[in-house]
């Protein structure tokens, strides 16, 4: 793992947006799913996936069914795990308001759930029961009344669905689950086949398909931010435990060969240290060629002369998942300014968020921090603005919302106040 | 205007995403700019607005030279208008929040507002001060320390910027002025040159170009969601005035042809009135052109059984507007889904909304409101995630969540757990 000051440091991940042959095979799959519904999904199940798909909507015997393929000690984790998240989110929720004025007017903000939202699982190795609870707890705690899910048909499990993933949905509630993945699912979700309803949101990770997907139904309904590399920027002192930051470091750069590790230090014997034990704990790592490819392109040990250069450089990072590894790390928190969380201390491992405290990790990466925010309830919740204005209001305040719309050049405005000040405003100017 | 059973009304308005040519076209203005910078401005001013733009930057003297320009009756409005418009953003604003828990631990959520965003202003006709106070505020209530707005160089004005958006921008406190407009304006934003330095968010209306470069940079930047033609739906019974329907269906028609005004009501009585008024109203209005191919286009009078089968209309609609002209209108609020504004008796018509009341008049559009919502607080805000666990909450949990974890395959997240279990963990398990 490279050792270099800050200064000299870059990162450019560049984001794939896919090709335009890819994007537009993708228009072609979301046409045929529009003409032809529920058949062209089976037709895409047979091409892509290589399976002939009966039923697209598995049953509740076979959701059930996925309990005996699980390890006990998995579903007392994944529901503890549940309560944790639910707990957190349900902080997150907000309500309706109405401000009452002395005129007897009414000003307010309504808050509602969406409707009926579509959460994509990946299949194969990407499929992660905690992603499941992640996007669908959110959703849950905002009062949305259908969640389905839709997933790609495998050959694994008594279901053709991977069983951790099953359970992990039946244990947060989700009873509606189909048998199809990649861009059809998307355009399924979107418009809707005899089989599936349409929704009114999509979220959940895929692969390029399934991101394009989401970008051309996005309008029709809501969707989620697109996914980069993810990443993790460590800042720590000599306090820190060299066999932790490299641990948590490894734990990142283990995702896929994009992610990116990086830790800030003025210390450098903690660098050193650091370097060291990567080399040690990834050799020792099942992932080791993903990690090692990881810390090579997009990892890196950054000196800075100071915690307050280094709060500095990680600002300018933003990055997805920050470790404060430093003697006391509460007294940072007030500078960081862009993260999208930030673990404090030497026990707040990484995988304490991904897995376990409560938090989404469903956060932005890619420098994105700047300006957006983890997955959370408002992300599943639309707001109303209500507006009751009294013939009082009104009459006191219309002369001047007639001076506005003219000056914009909309007489109809004008004249929409002007009528009822006509009829009813005699008492007034 | 037409009346018809509502269920034979259907409304298809194609939202504009531009050509393929027109994207590539947009690709290398926001290249060009990236390479060139403020040369790159001055010579788009010179191409597209056939002006010899010197300064960017507008001058202090010539905001203020602007207040000289502008009708003291619309000062005054203005900064009403501003303080309303602040009063009720300031309501939806949030706190950080911690959660401290027994063990020790903490979990939070950090808000805190973008740092700089920048606001895009249409110049010529379509160049709305009241847009301005609707961009401009809840960003500040939010907390942006930096606000900038460019919009188009015209020859229009002292300054070359029509003075009632710079009045506006003024009064609300933006002292940042570029003289900038198109899809350049949008890659400066973005990409930052000599004189504009990059934002974390553009915000704002403009043509085709200026959509089609915002969702070229998103993702470099936030963008907010891309407006499409306006609409408004009446629900009446009885006891609503006809001109006042007539005068507020054709207050939103005269926005553009695109736009459209639709009336629900179970009163075939009222629908007739309604039609007389609209053909007798019409006929005064300055924008008659615009209003009469929307009312042609996209406007309709549509009758039904009740009104709770016209609630289920306009909550398949989802309107932009909606006007709630019953005689109980707020026994029927809680029955409304989706709506970006709820305007509810006679006196609220909907300029109250667009100009005056507080909420925001930056809605969802075409349907959307199923899943977004007015512009507001939360926009200009980001969220982080804040997670510290104590020694004792990780010992007492850190089995569950490495069997989490090897249940995903991810061994090096499972091991950055166990690396603290064994150093520390002597007293558990």
């Amino acid at each position: 793992m490279r050792i270099m000051p800050a200064s000299e440091f870059s990162i450019t991940r560049e984001v794939e947006y896919g090709s335009e042959e890819q994007n537009q095979s993708v228009k072609q799959i979301i046409a045929k799913v529009r003409a032809e519904g529920d058949k062209a999904l089976r037709d895409y199940a047979l091409e892509f996936d290589k399976i002939k798909v009966e039923a697209l909507r598995l049953t509740e015997e076979e959701i059930q069914a996925a309990y005996a393929e699980v390890d006990p000690a998995f579903l007392d984790a994944i529901r503890q795990a549940a309560a944790n998240i639910r707990a957190f989110h349900e902080k997150q929720k907000r309500q309706t308001w109405l401000d009452l004025q002395p005129n007897g007017s009414m000003l307010g903000q309504i808050l509602r759930p969406l409707k009926r939202v579509g959460i994509y699982v990946p299949g194969g190795k990407a499929a992660y029961p905690s992603s499941v609870l992640m996007n669908a707890i959110p959703a849950q705690v905002a009062g949305v009344p259908e969640i389905v899910m839709v997933t790609p048909p495998a050959t694994n499990g008594e279901a053709g669905v991977n069983a951790y993933i099953l359970v992990a949905a039946a244990e947060v509630g989700i009873r509606e689950i189909y048998r199809v993945g990649g861009a059809q699912a998307v355009a399924a979700l979107a418009y809707g086949t005899e089989s599936i309803a349409p929704v009114d949101k999509i979220v959940g990770p895929g692969n390029i398909y399934v991101a394009l997907a989401k970008r051309n139904v996005f309008g029709v309904v809501d969707i989620d931010s697109i996914a980069g590399p993810s990443e993790i920027v460590v800042l720590a002192d000599d306090s820190a435990d060299p066999a932790y930051v490299a641990a948590d470091l490894l734990s990142q750069a283990e995702h896929d060969e994009m992610a990116s590790a990086v830790l800030v230090t003025p210390s450098l014997q903690l660098a050193h240290a650091v370097q060291a034990e990567v080399q040690r704990q990834l050799a020792e790592l099942p992932r080791q060629a993903i990690a090692a490819q990881s810390i090579r392109d997009y990892g890196a040990i950054l000196t800075v002369s100071s915690l307050d250069e280094g709060i500095d450089i990680v600002n300018q990072l933003a990055p997805e998942h920050l470790e404060l590894m430093v003697s006391e790390p509460f007294q940072y928190l007030g500078r960081i300014e862009n993260a999208g969380a930030i673990f404090l201390g030497p026990y707040s491992s990484e995988p304490v968020g991904d897995y376990w405290a409560g938090p989404n990790h469903i956060l932005p990466t890619n420098g994105t921090a700047r300006f957006s925010s983890p997955l959370n309830v408002d992300d599943f919740m639309k707001k109303s603005s209500v507006i009751y204005y009294s013939k009082e209001a009104l009459m006191a305040n219309g002369r001047q919302i007639m001076t506005l719309a003219k000056h914009e050049g909309l007489e109809g405005h004008a004249r929409a106040i002007e009528v009822r000040l006509q009829k009813e405003g005699n008492n007034h100017e």
